[in-house]
């Protein structure tokens, strides 16, 4: 049997099951850890979402997601910056350092929908904005012993998600800050059509900036709604010997996460899925780690 | 009425017209030149082809497209060679020095499908091949004086279509030939995400290497065929102010063709595809070349 104590289940790739049904779905695999989403810590309260996790002898290896920093209103600046402490204090109290941050789109866009017609195309300035943002939240992080995670997302995303879109890039933002306080996670479904990918994990993990693999595979073609086109690990195109051993060798020893957004896998059975995350991470990702 | 003389209709945008309704369409519009395709080129013959192009005072602002270089059979590759050998010769045939390529996905892929049993996912070594295929063809190029111009395509695209992903990696395929005789063509939709985008562009002036300058939207949400997405200029998420501004500083001084991919604008008469088209050029891009 493979050693899968490395190997955590995002929650999203489950997301019809309760925290508890998730949380026994990863020990019966034999993994390691859970990645959690906020609306459950909040459905639970943070405390009993953490002793769920403690009691199965699971770790919670980030908690998804803050972000959304592209706001231009002064009111829409104070309600990220409030709500990314709270998400901050959540993080903390369920027993993860590690917040993982999707910055957000252009200002009007919403996902997967035409421009508004107030839709801010001016990519430059939002992307400042994200800049600043995190200047101001930096502190906060550290305060509450909570690193910001920053999520390239894939360009797909730029516009109505987040244009964050490159390892590079997040780094870039990243760079003002100490690399406990700001990092950066690998996303493979994000990242793994990058010609200078190799080179921005070498770098991320220079900086010690590395908080967090996450795997899923790029299927094709395209779920009608595209944020759901992620598959199991092996079925998709990319490929998971190369970027895991990049990972590896950048000196990345923590969780990685199973990650997947995809209908026909949130309606399989939760042990089912978690057996087939654990069987596909065992496969193609952990002999390159 | 605005000077649309460096406008160009890409035939894609009309893909149900004729060669001569869409050069019409195009010459009715106040348009200077067309872009087209090789099918097209090949049907009537360059010669004729020219002559149509010619007789309505257009020019031709290229030839789409050569490309696919990916093989890894010796046979695969001896086609592609040859298959871009008379590509290149059509396109000094019917008058353009501009031969845009697409240089091919994953062997093994097919567009918008699911990996084959046999598909190679080695991401690196495909790239590594398109520069070795660019060293085979750029003396045939020069032979006929006609430039191969790199058309990076937007990373939804890298797996099944094209693993040329940015600008500046498009630039790196082509630092080692000659600006003359490998280029590159920045293509709004399939670059307007980059946060490397200005300085890729620069770079790409500096060098001499804009071959091409082609517009259309970003729209969402994605259509059921990822491809045929693209929208007129101004329908989606695109600053064509900025991108525009970057190009127009690089130095372009030539054509813009608008290419678009859409069901709808494909259903639409020529004519008025042809007239919206020169509308938006002249609205979203023109004031800022």
């Amino acid at each position: 049997m493979s050693d899968l104590s490395r190997c955590s289940l995002n929650t999203a790739t489950v997301k019809h099951a309760t925290l508890t049904e998730a949380v026994e779905a990863a020990a019966s695999a034999g993994m390691g850890a859970v990645g959690l989403w906020r609306h459950q810590v909040q459905e639970s309260g943070a405390g009993t979402a953490r002793k769920i996790v403690e009691d199965a002898g699971l770790r919670v290896s980030s908690l998804c997601r803050g972000g959304f920093l592209t706001a231009t209103s002064a009111e829409g600046i104070r309600e990220a910056v409030a709500d990314n402490e709270r998400a901050l204090i959540e993080a903390a109290e369920v027993g993860t350092s590690e917040l993982v941050f999707v910055v957000g789109g252009l200002p009007g866009s919403a996902p997967e929908a035409p421009p508004s017609p107030g839709t801010d195309r001016d990519l430059v300035a939002t992307r400042r904005r994200v800049a600043d943002r995190l200047a101001d939240l930096a502190p906060v992080a550290e305060k509450h012993g909570v690193r910001i995670v920053l999520e390239p997302l894939h360009p797909m995303f730029a516009a109505d998600r987040a244009v964050v879109s490159t390892l590079g890039q997040a780094l870039d933002l990243a760079a003002p800050f100490d690399a406990r306080t700001v990092g950066v996670v690998v996303d493979t479904y994000h990242v793994w059509w990058d010609p200078a990918l190799e080179a921005a994990i070498q770098r991320a993990g220079r900086e010690g900036r590395i908080a967090g693999y996450q795997v899923c595979d790029w299927n094709l073609p395209f779920a009608p709604a595209a944020l759901n086109s992620r598959g199991h690990v092996g079925d998709g195109y990319i490929d998971f010997a190369t970027v895991s051993r990049w990972v590896a060798e950048a000196g990345y020893t923590g969780d990685v996460e199973t990650e997947i957004f995809n209908e026909e896998i949130w309606a399989a059975p939760p042990a089912e899925t978690a057996a087939t995350v654990g069987a596909r991470f065992a496969q193609h990702v952990l002999p390159h780690l």
